[in-house]
């Protein structure tokens, strides 16, 4: 069956060339991204758990859960949180299948455990956090669509829903989640004072960025406010050496600009987080799946992490969508920004999408027509490879946040 | 003090000339809009409550909030809630302030319960749904913010954040809009089996418009799956009926395709939502504020319901700029599109955006020259007069999903 | 079959003529008897259901659930409830038997709130109490046994466990049990500042008896604290009046001994019960199921309310072997006192106690010889009618708290 | 102040002359117990941190609680929990005291966590459990009164309640406790596929006692149902080669009557506890403080463990009871049986109770006179040293159940 593929040039002020532009990353300690992740981390642990005890994927959708802030006394030399975070799993998920029993809120409850416990390894698991769960099963509907195709190699759209990506990251955007993974893999290993709730906001008017961290400090790794402001001094002047490696506009950054050293108001947090004081979050309510919230581009509202990855549309097309732009970039010359936008079908086979649209702005001088037939290929071939996201995500090559 | 107010000319395709379009609203009563309404009616009664008891507005963010669904046994004729429906109330809010209590749970419960009962008064509210409580008390930080700023006018953000706004709808935007009001207000009142949970999908592909909707019909008021056929069948032609009044496009209206007829797999609910039947629903992963979700614009990830309508910029400027979109389409001649963007950075006073932008399409044959002045001063009197969000939040005056 | 029936003289001090003797009863608004009681209405509310819909009744335990208290603030002429009470439902029902979906979690919700709302009519049900509920399905092995004699008339044993019983009350029972019921029946109809929150402890030594009342006031009906001593007054001289309808020993009562007037620290509340500030309540930790606590005598750790009525020997034995003792007292001349315990063995009919044990003190110049024949012809009997117990607590004849 | 202390004798038939007697424990592992174990561990955990951080003992009442079953799917050679079991800590506990912060509900989740995993070391405490906590804080007047007193040795009762012990143990308490406690410390160490959740049912009917034990066998440990069926046997015998340590009379045991080996219904879980598997538990539901459960002798309804050791009656005055009865007979020659009961009175000195009641049964031959002076004597000391029981408990060296 021959796929609906939209190629279309669009007018459109490129995002580099637009005045104003802002990007959002939230690190993996905000309290949404706690969310998304341990979501993620639990659709990961059941899908494993179905194939090893089913040889199937099975429905399920944990694309749900709330962190419920905790309270902390943060203090320098080491404080203490004083009620827990309350992380609460929902969504639902197959408990039964042919006659096997698969413990979907055992795997649930460890799975979010042990994720939490990866990404803040200084938290005290027995303490300063509850894990809760309230997973239930799911609609008959959904899982009789779901069940109905186990056999075949090709799913049904759970839902009329769509995904969107775009390509590629404009300079803000590289230099935000930059930032943010360079403080997560090179800097925050050699300065345990920095904790994993790190917002980077971003703003470029015309040729000038103006990078705003906001970064829980943690506690027992600072003695005093001395060594916190010097802290934070350094991790800004660490940050504006690498900013060039993005951009070649002026950037500043600015670090807790909240912070009233005086009055000692300071961003100071027991394990690195404002999930221990404060500030509650939810799945799929920071970053799209490309990592960044981008209000200048098109965004799904759809929460990609913890949705089954076998035929929840907001889960796969939104990955898909981003995977191809990135491809049609990556393997296409002339193409300036591409927008990919899927749209499916309740019941239809994923592969099929209502529509799957391109809208390009093309270099300057190059013809739609010369990147057009390109750009079709690489949908279709990504179409047709629609099952690889399933696998790519269960081995968690596939980020979702 | 001057505004930073940024008004440029994008060179764009209007989206009415886009060739594809897509644009979702979820109703009322979809779990993710009953959060919203949810957390919306508990900072409504709390401001009430602020007001009455201390003479001011204090902090509090209830812009959180889980609905975890429940098991129900729908029938022809009236089946039954098998397991309630489970909603969560978080965030926090402030619970005593120079020395009186405020009792925030216990208004959080009753304001919760009041909302859910006046949307869906078919639910039993004694026996269908459990809504528990675990709000907190909000950071220091962000209270001390708020409470420096108690006497003025002038409130300080309290957050780097931002909001965006667009106008006019496109003729998609209008028709999904309308058509989920007009069941709303006009058709459900004399069709008490529509019920309220309506997932309106739009699909604009070129100079055609379908509309997809998902919508779970209320079981006691249908005697068998010929009167659900035939009432779904009529809600579509009235649909089909009234679409002209908001696009000349040919329009096609699909009501609940993923019905099965045949082996009895239908969306017939006891209550009208399907939160009752397995899916959840959180605050903020619905429609925006102007009551939509359009990967097409610019949109904010920020819940903007729940939020403290007092210096919560994710939900002020989320309001304020869909307002100055719309008054600036409304008294400014020669707009065709436009795009309001306010930016905050943290501690300053709301009214004094780090940059305002307006992003405007001129209509065929206006500079922008001709409507930058309005525009201007349409943006800096919404912004002298930001207070007036408030109230009009307060009072119910503005919807924010 | 024969049953085990022993009857036994013992020598022993009667109770009214021991020095010291004990007595307490926790009146239906205390917290351990709120949670009892909405034990026993889900326990009722289930068996009813299963009748209606399945013909016959199936396993369930509710005895168990836990009430944690809230915060409030009482006032002199009406406070409120800052936090609301939190009831967790628990403990287990048949949820699906032969097709038949029965919905118990539902069906516990609304038995718990309606109860709540029978006893404390002034409590704001939307606003006072979140009820939540975590109910189970039962183990397997107790089902089976269950349902392998639905269709017999006598059950089997759930447990290897007793029930014990005595009659008739003393003096101080009846005094304890008298006063608690006038204050239910008679007084606070016409003085509703008396919350339903009444502890009464009665301590007899020799022939003096000294009752102490913890009686939880309720704010709106008190204007002032002169109000409240005053009330506190006239409840006291009431008691003493009545006294000497119960015993001829010398009384004396005492009211909130605990309050310091001038202080201001009196027992005030908003709903006449002390779990809305402060006093959590167990399932099973208050009243035996002669509705007092009685350490003088032998009682059983057993929570009566909640279990099922058909095979819990926690319920059945203990409701039986006191209803046992009272007919044995009331129809066999020459009884002083009687004990009664039945024990039973798991997986055996019901009927067929391991032991029915009755331990009698005669009176003086009886010989147990006199009264053995009858006193076993009313335990054969009282076995021969088992499923008579099950009938009256169904329809609520028989009290368990 | 001279103390009311009451000694006198009651005739009565000594419990070992009784036809039937009753005696029950429910191991560490029964959910009863492992709610108390639970209880008491946090109170224990409190008092540590409040002398710590604060230099005094705090007001806290953790003795609620509830242990709501999981669900498992034990196997032999090792199942597994489904869905874990859900531990709710209520209570109350002070939380500033002073300026300072104490941590109680970190401090709860802790304990309570690490005592599970110290009694269950076999348990996923990742996977099988889940602590949850809604611990409040206490109401005022009680505060007012802890403090009140905070600078003296002697606390005021917390409550007009009382406290009930008896000495010496019976043959059959004897036997009772002795096989639990040699399971517990001397076959399971040997043995690990004997579970902690041991019921222990002991019937003497005249000189022949039954022993009925419900114990729940570890699945991992058993290959097969004919190792289980071994295991059992294997249990039984040496039980019943333990018996005559404890009675000459003789002894039946019987463990695990229930089971069905043919139909493969046996007590089989995967982690030695019914809590997994539908048995919910409730603190103060099961052994009193002296580890029995004793219908024949008088009991106290108050749960013991979880109670503050300071001031609340329930707890001190029952822990003192039973140790005065056990010094009574330790010292005193000529007792055979003795009850000891304490009365407080609400707000007066814990030292001085209302009453002080020893009842006693002097053995043949003795008269009451020869022991009343050396009991009064030992009632005196133990009131004068009632601080002590504080400091036993804290360190861990008084059981509570």
């Amino acid at each position: 069956m021959i796929r609906n593929i939209r190629v279309e040039q669009i007018e459109q002020t490129p995002t580099e060339q637009q005045q104003i532009e802002l990007v959002e990353r939230k690190g993996i300690g905000h309290p949404d991204s706690i969310a998304d992740g341990i979501a993620e981390a639990i659709s990961r642990a059941l899908c494993r758990a179905y194939m090893d005890e089913c040889g199937v994927y099975l429905h399920h959708n944990t694309d749900q859960g709330e962190i419920v802030a905790g309270e902390s006394i943060p203090c320098f030399g080491g404080g203490k949180v004083v009620k827990p975070i309350y992380a609460l799993l929902t969504g639902r998920a197959t408990k039964t299948f042919d006659g096997i029993n698969i413990p979907a809120d055992a795997i649930a409850v460890e799975a979010a455990r042990a994720y939490v416990k990866s990404i803040i390894p200084i938290m005290n698991m027995e303490r300063d956090i509850i894990v809760d769960c309230r997973m239930g099963t799911g609609s008959t509907d959904l899982r009789d669509v779901f069940k109905t195709c186990g056999g075949t190699r090709v799913m049904r759209a759970n839902d009329t829903s769509f995904g969107v990506g775009h390509a590629p990251f404009s300079e803000a955007e590289s230099l935000v989640k930059g930032v943010s993974d360079y403080i997560d893999t090179a800097y925050r290993p050699r300065h345990p004072e920095i904790g994993t709730d790190v917002k980077v906001m971003g703003l470029r008017d015309g040729d000038e960025i103006t990078l705003t961290l906001a970064v829980a400090m943690v506690d027992r790794y600072l003695a005093d406010v001395g060594e916190y402001v010097e802290a934070v001094e350094k991790l800004k002047e660490s940050l504006q050496g690498i900013a060039p490696q993005f951009t070649g506009r002026k950037t500043q950054v600015f670090v807790n600009t909240a912070d009233d050293i005086n009055n000692g108001s300071v961003f100071l947090t027991v394990n690195g987080t404002s999930a221990e004081m404060g500030d509650d979050g939810s799945v799929g309510r920071g970053n799209r799946c490309n990592g960044l919230i981008t209000p200048n581009r098109p965004m799904s509202m759809e929460a990609t992490s913890g949705k089954n990855p076998i035929n929840h549309i907001g889960k796969i097309y939104n990955l898909l969508a981003t995977q191809l732009g990135n491809t049609c970039v990556a393997e296409v010359d002339g193409i300036q920004e591409i927008y990919i936008r899927l749209l499916s079908q309740i019941g239809h086979p994923i592969d099929q999408p209502l529509v799957a649209s391109a809208q390009i702005i093309p270099r300057k001088g190059v013809d739609l027509a010369e990147v057009q037939p390109a750009v079709e290929a690489i949908i279709d071939t990504g179409l047709d490879d629609i099952a690889g996201i399933t696998e790519k995500v269960v081995r968690g090559d596939l980020k979702t946040f």
